[in-house]
């Protein structure tokens, strides 16, 4: 009477499951995954390699939105085209950070923007080691950034606790800021420049 | 027959128990918790209010390593020496951060830190939304630099996908750092510098 209506497993299918998972619970096994997808562990191994092929799975996921820069722009400013949107990119997962960062970076999507990025700061004049470095500094900033993205509108809480200077710091929030994007935003933009200004080629 | 030897349910049992399964899984719920305390979900309730109280335990645990800075030292020397001993203190339970960062800050350590930055900067004459933003982008820059902490020690793969430039950087990894926290603690601190040389009060 008719075909079973279960869509067919494929990779799209079962890396969607894997980021709701993550997102539900902060990470996921193969089993929690088949379980999910109410399929065998073992048909998971029809379309994937394992576990480790799923987190490279999700990193180009978490990346499907970071755009390249023009060709010919500014170095500062390119990177900082890269840095936004990689910041949006991965602010929509919070919780996949930590996989991603705990495995070692083996997807296209990722080694397309860390090329760009070191070709970019080789251009600049920066040489090997200072382009590692500023690769990795920008990953932590944006990262961490992300994070701060998806805080509460009000990342702290009101309290005795807080003293004057801090007290005073926050209660800019409400008027210069407004909304919880606006926050994070306004922050994330400051700390980029800051950072980029104090960058130069040796 | 002698008393039984589980030991005493207290709050500091309780939050060891929800580190672990942080770390293990990426989070925990209650009934979670209680199973690996081997207690009823209702005797949790007798140590701690609900699973937000649990969370900024978790976050005094997470700073339980934050030294604070001598009073009078230069302003960028002390918000260098907050930085490094949150980033290492972080840097042990990487899991816990996206669930430190999504729920708003209520722990008197994280207080304790805060007013500390927000004192030193209004002090060397930062106004006080430049406080909040530079709080926050050290926030990011220190969560995302304990992530990487955490990292592999090779972070990225080889691939014949990695271009002619990001080659020459990787390969200075081996040369210049050595080990995972020798590659992770260098681009911190250079990248911790140049951050703060970009801050200056208006």
């Amino acid at each position: 009477m008719g075909r079973p209506s279960a869509p067919l497993l494929d990779v799209d299918r079962i890396t969607t499951a894997a980021l709701t998972l993550v997102e539900e619970s902060g990470g996921f096994t193969m089993p929690q995954l088949a379980k999910k997808l109410k399929v065998s562990p073992s048909s998971l191994y029809n379309h994937v390699s394992g576990r480790d092929e799923i987190v490279e799975l999700l990193r180009g996921r978490a990346m499907s939105e970071v755009d390249m820069p023009e060709v010919g722009a500014p170095w500062r400013e390119a990177l900082a085209q890269i840095a936004r949107g990689y910041r949006d990119s991965y602010g929509r997962y919070p919780r996949l950070i930590p996989l991603l960062t705990a495995q070692a970076v083996n997807s296209s999507a990722a080694f397309g923007m860390y090329n760009t990025m070191a070709r970019i700061l080789s251009e600049a004049g920066f040489v090997p080691a200072d382009v590692l470095r500023i690769i990795t500094v920008l990953d932590s900033y944006v990262l961490g950034s992300a994070l701060d993205l998806a805080a509460p509108e009000a990342p702290w809480e009101t309290s005795d606790e807080v003293g004057a200077e801090f007290r005073a710091a926050l209660d800019t929030i409400a008027r210069t800021a407004g909304t919880r994007a606006a926050r994070s935003e306004d922050a994330f933009e400051f700390g980029l420049r800051a950072l980029l200004a104090g960058l130069d080629p040796r």
